[in-house]
């Protein structure tokens, strides 16, 4: 079966940056799984499925890449699934603060290893959070996600 | 024409730390635009009229200060008046890792650069919204904002 | 009476991390005021007295250790107590940018220090609200805060 | 004999910003050690017995402040005067790291915590080199340090 | 005569992370003066006259753009050009530190502001210590600097 | 052959926290070559020999770990060992700006991924330079490193 890792977000939606992070993990490990977070106390702009469907149309040259979903906790998801590290990419400091505190827990709860990968410097900038809110008063976000993002952005708040 | 810079912010409201930043950037660009941000999905204490006219009776000695407002993408905004710099003040490293975020959408999305200036230390630890909850309280912020911004405060939260 | 330092939170609930500040703190003053903010905009998973009880049984063996409640301002608390000094554990940077702007706050509002005491690192990754977070979806948080804090965890939140 | 903490530094030469720690933390305890390190592997600018003296002359108004000089570990000097808390003044994120670790170093060698003041921010960009660099190349430094000191490193470092 | 602005540094060498601020500052200003430091207590890979030449050649499409030299303090050298502000580039939290220090030394002695502008990402993990690394051993930083100074490296580094 | 990584270091000497970023990251990979760094121009306490020997005997134990040196850069010596991915223990957020510079510059340089994981919170104080510091002042640092590099230490630097 070969060593696995898993790679978590809400991926609300997946941008070029997560998609550089995604990657570079795959070609470490004999497979990779996104797991994404289906978080009911927050409201995404897509739905689960869309996030789901968008990540498989958008991986699916990455034959080693799976796509699954999770609620709760990472670490039962980790433990369950017997994966024992996980992937991240760290844009910032502000970032590796938050992100240490949660592998640090990861560890003591379930013994999961957090591996850290720093974002290419080109998508350092991007998150989730700034695309939607560029996209929703009409800035080009083309260069920031894959194309099947845009469209389905465009979709979802108008045309741009 | 001249140089002109943009110095945009939410101002609710303004603070003596965004003064200090208004006045420095001022004198080194041949006109200054204070643009304020008008962010219909928060809920401001004082209206962006509001905002505005303090802004405009605070800056009066400051001649090549021109107060604006602006909805949507700060970028857009400063396409439309054809302005290629950003000045915004720095706090703290908090402030840092968001704030160049943002500088390295605004240069993708229209090219526009964006100058940092450090706030004067005397005022490296005041924001808004610390303004606002000391005053809910009725802790004494006299020294911390314009003798103007004060008296609004008390108008608006009861006297202290 | 001798001299008094303050250590104020929200304590939602009181973790290991909270209890080795508070042991140490307790060490370096005659006496020790815990402080527990009523946060009346937050909605916390314990009510005010829960927190004060919970605290009140876990420091019954610090002889020296106060525990209080305040509302508004903690200057204005610490001001009216005659106490000229508080006490905050540091866990991490992100920590650090708030809470000193929150100590030149005080410092400037009434002339009150801030001590800041690192935490025990192997409680660094610890907050109250990720214990909540973890607690919520049933995983073990029995060795993160103090048994006492474990049953009411489950009390409130159902079996785990 | 009352309460006692350790204000550590190597004083080359002490600055303003030292004196306004040294002035609080001497508030909150019945007395203060304001220790001088003895770097012998750094070729400092001022003697030890300069260093001592001047700190002597400068603090000569704070009756429970005691001057007194170490080599070697830290924490060996503090255990023999038996004292069990360093106060240190805290300027920025950088300083943040650096102290941390040693705070934790002390506190794992001989039980000793740490309590970090933050500078106030008028000092918060001072430091003993830069002040040095500064007055080598004849940059008025009367603002930055006491007078005695500005005094000193004009005898040291030619006119200004 | 026009608004004119400082890039201080020690460009030993120039890297296009330098370049990239050069041209975007150049933009911003009616004429930019680069400001390279002799500084005698470090020993540089390249001599002032070395460092010079290089930055006239690379800047030479720059027309606003001047190439100087300077000894001292950065503040002395601006209050004699009569120039009243600086522009920093700007890579990572660690630089933030050192250059707000500067920053408000600057401003305190001679009244200077500095602007700092954030370094386009794809250059952020540049310095002029690692390409000068990275070449001493052989490694290839063609499309890390400009090819002057490629060529330069490898006359004094030897063959690559 | 199966998946290798590298974990690069000075290791003079090794500590608790590197054998548990060594232990932990054998774990996730079929095997681990263990780099050390031959550093010519900086002056260790242990010479590569000593650091080599040490580092084979603490993980005589972890089957799958290889102990090797290198000289020059790490990327040459990962590119010439066929190794795609570098595994560093991260500890403060001022390890993080540079150790993510080094990883976009081998990303660069010869397309190597850098995984960072965190050091255990445990050992998050710790460095080879701090042990040797309290070492040579007689500090006990038994609990701080394996005890083979106990031994070593008090052979060094004396009695302790």
């Amino acid at each position: 079966m070969g060593r696995t890792a898993l790679c978590p977000g809400t991926f609300d939606p997946v941008t070029n940056g997560h998609l550089d992070v995604i990657e570079r993990a795959s070609r470490h490990f004999d497979s990779l799984v996104v797991a994404v977070l289906e978080n009911r106390s927050k409201d995404p702009l897509f739905t689960l499925e869309e996030r789901l469907e968008m990540l498989r149309e958008i991986c699916v040259d990455l034959p080693n890449v799976e796509i699954a979903s999770f609620t709760g906790l990472l670490a039962d998801f980790a433990k369950q699934r017997q994966i024992g590290v996980i992937v991240k990419g760290l844009r910032a400091v502000s970032d590796f603060d938050y992100e240490l505190q949660m592998a640090q827990m990861n560890h003591r709860l379930e013994d999961i290893d957090t591996f850290f990968i720093a974002t290419n410097p080109w998508w350092s900038f991007l998150s989730s959070s700034l695309v939607k809110e560029v996209a929703k008063f009409g800035g080009d976000v083309g260069e920031l996600v894959p194309s099947l993002v845009h469209d389905r952005l465009r979709e979802k708040l108008g045309a741009s």
